[in-house]
């Protein structure tokens, strides 16, 4: 029997509940994202929300701080990249390359962001790729949400993919 | 004699030392800026430095989390945009309307941005706008610099000022 959690996923189809569990504690590892009070609030397996409060993230004109919202657009599609690469049994460090905002409407609500793949990009050439050279990249768009629905702020991005070595943790594998 | 600090500082030229007071203060009344750790390390008339320690803003790679960079980045341009229109004595709410960042390399130390002028804009134009119109908008470019001056992260963003009404605060003004 394999007690890997990422092998027994793999036996057992994955499970997206034990991963956003994981994604959460990586999340809160991070001090700058710990402070920002974030909770993964789902995954439909196309789109990751992530939830904070207003009361964290407000500014001197009582709506979301642009910064705050561009680290949660920023962290929701890391987290999206990261999910993939996790469920393709990989290991690999994800790095934000570029970024583009649009602050379209001010947001007097909690901050609901959710991220999805970018409508050019698809995840088997992205995963392909990085199993087979070590390095990829892929394009992911992400959202603020006002309470009606409506778009607060629109982001688009690349993350860069780099397949961790396995020589350091594995020397026999 | 008038004890209003900005009118004063109109007769006195204008004190910049006391304006970055004001804006740290200002900075420190917003719970996610406050959480960031962020100093106002110092501003020459054309350029505004922020720092903040890196193991505030650390990610799982041990460098500067992009989400923090962002925030930062975002923070500076509001800042040197906030001063200029103190400067030229006018009250106005500043908002970021867009940003564009490319990460250049990981930032492996503390936080230090600079946010200056676009090189296309110019702010006088900028401030007769706003006093004629009672909004105007105006384009920002800022950095974060790795510690051999190098760069880590470019940021180039518009933001727009929308003029207070005086009406509210001042009936008989």
């Amino acid at each position: 029997m394999n007690s890997d959690p990422r092998a027994l996923a793999a036996e057992t189809d994955y499970d997206h509940s034990q991963a956003l569990h994981r994604l959460q504690l990586h999340y809160q590892s991070m001090p700058p994202v710990a402070a920002m009070n974030v909770t993964v609030a789902g995954y439909d397996g196309l789109r990751l929300r992530l939830h904070a409060p207003l009361s964290t993230h407000v500014n001197d004109k009582g709506c979301a701080f642009g910064g705050s919202l561009a680290s949660m657009m920023t962290l929701a599609s890391w987290g999206l990249v990261a999910l993939h690469i996790e469920e393709a049994l990989l290991e690999a460090e994800v790095f934000v390359a570029d970024s583009q905002i649009r602050y379209v409407a001010p947001l007097f609500a909690d901050l609901d962001v959710e991220a999805e793949l970018a409508a050019d990009a698809v995840w088997p050439s992205f995963i392909a790729t990085l199993r087979e050279r070590g390095r990829a990249r892929i394009g992911l768009v992400a959202r603020a949400l006002l309470p009606d629905g409506g778009i607060a702020t629109e982001f688009t991005a690349r993350y860069v993919a780099i397949a961790k070595s396995r020589t350091a943790s594995r020397p026999n594998g």
